[in-house]
């Protein structure tokens, strides 16, 4: 069915999950929406987050979506269960398929986790690799500063490896050997993570893994779009289209030229 | 008369303007809105940020206050004029009183604006100044990583002093010689910045300045509470209020003990 799939984040960073989206599965046409006027979503309540969700959701079911991709760790780790209950299309998070990932490429049994400050403190991560074998030890750290950082364009810089350094000080001690990038915008700093950590750490990047799982599941249900079909995406926000568009520009693989402002607390 | 005077922020930035208007005026009781759901402001647009602070006075016009202080700059910046309109309570913001401080302090007509990024967009801070000399040169500086950096407890660190230097790099070569905080989390790094700039530069702190311009228009309002009103503080937030409790107590002259959570959406 070619029905377009949901996509959406606190802001501009689940463009790099709609990204791998394109990639893997070309035929597909999604529809995304940025909560740019609210973001970021990594230091608020579950419940704030909760509602937050519901209202993008309602939104996007407005669009006649087949499924829901949560492409923000924060909303996949606080709001995915009750997205669930709401609507009645398949949602997608980017927590479990980082997760599972993760749990198939350790070899010590020992996992990092770096996420936001609510994704860290809702103890999501733990809890699925817990389920999936008991003895993996997960080491779990906060970094409000990356998103700042990468925002004021601090990739390669001493102060983001500075920061870097603090934060995966206590990985390091634990000598983990498979690191999720548990927030869209940390795969940007993969280089410094990358040289901080050394070879023998597996850097998980859950846009890829939530990619492969939507595909999954589109296999499965039997959602995939007719062969042939033309995508086409469509771009909203609750605030600063311009903005918007320029980050879209850089990331996303196809031209954007248009996005529309939604009254997202009216949903 | 003994109504409340109601102050708002994006978050709790705004508390150390409270704090001002305690100590300046210890009999006045205030009503205080941090917009933690939604925060932080300074990214944001015009019309988002009007929205929201319309959406905040007419919470608090609901409590009966006889004035409102804009303790936010992003929303002093941008939603001033509207809020003037909408209200017809005196409305008091924090960027005249601290823009009349710097032009009453410089001797070299040279001022230097640091805030966030929408606040020094919107070119606010020049408008007045040069309302009030057109002679006076205004060097403006957006710096995005001063919340988060003072929200990490980064306050006296070499992260800190490194992004510092960097930021005021333009102000130095222009020799100004005062500099408004503008943004209520600056000074916090008011011991950094100093540093930086020497003692020959004067840092403006425009919560001082504002509670002197509140105390100013009470009196010729003639809205000053009863001598010997017990003044008693109420506090709203539109998310998390555990943090918010932590942040007022270390911030606040008096206890804060309970914080009611508001739908701000619904006003």
């Amino acid at each position: 069915m070619n029905d377009p799939i949901g996509v959406f984040d606190s802001g501009v960073g689940g463009l790099t999950v709609a990204r791998e989206i394109m990639r893997q599965l070309p035929g597909e046409s999604l529809i995304y929406f940025g909560d740019t006027a609210r973001v970021p979503y990594g230091s608020k309540s579950r419940k704030t987050v909760c509602k937050y969700s519901r209202q993008i959701a309602n939104f996007l079911l407005t669009k006649q979506v087949k499924a829901i991709v949560i492409a923000c760790n924060t909303a996949s780790a606080l709001a995915r269960e009750e997205l669930e209950e709401l609507v009645d299309v398949p949602v997608i998070d980017v927590v479990r398929p980082g997760a599972r990932m993760a749990a198939e490429t350790t070899k010590n049994k020992r996992i990092g986790i770096l996420g936001t400050e609510s994704t860290i403190k809702s103890g999501i991560y733990e809890e699925y690799l817990h389920q999936i074998d008991p003895e993996i030890t997960v080491v779990s750290k906060a970094c409000p500063l990356f998103v700042p950082l990468v925002e004021e364009g601090l990739i390669e810089d001493r102060v983001t490896e500075d920061i870097v350094g603090r934060y995966l000080h206590d990985m390091k001690e634990y000598e983990i050997d498979s690191l999720v990038l548990g927030c869209t915008h940390y795969p940007l700093l993969r280089g410094v993570i990358g040289r901080e950590m050394g070879e023998s750490v597996r850097l998980v990047n859950p846009a890829y893994e939530t990619a492969k799982s939507l595909k999954e599941m589109l296999r499965e249900k039997n959602l995939f779009a007719a062969p042939g079909n033309r995508a086409s995406h469509r771009y909203f926000v609750s605030d600063g289209v311009e903005k918007f568009i320029s980050f879209a520009n850089a990331v996303l693989p196809c031209h954007v030229s248009e996005t529309t402002v939604v009254d997202i607390e009216s949903y």
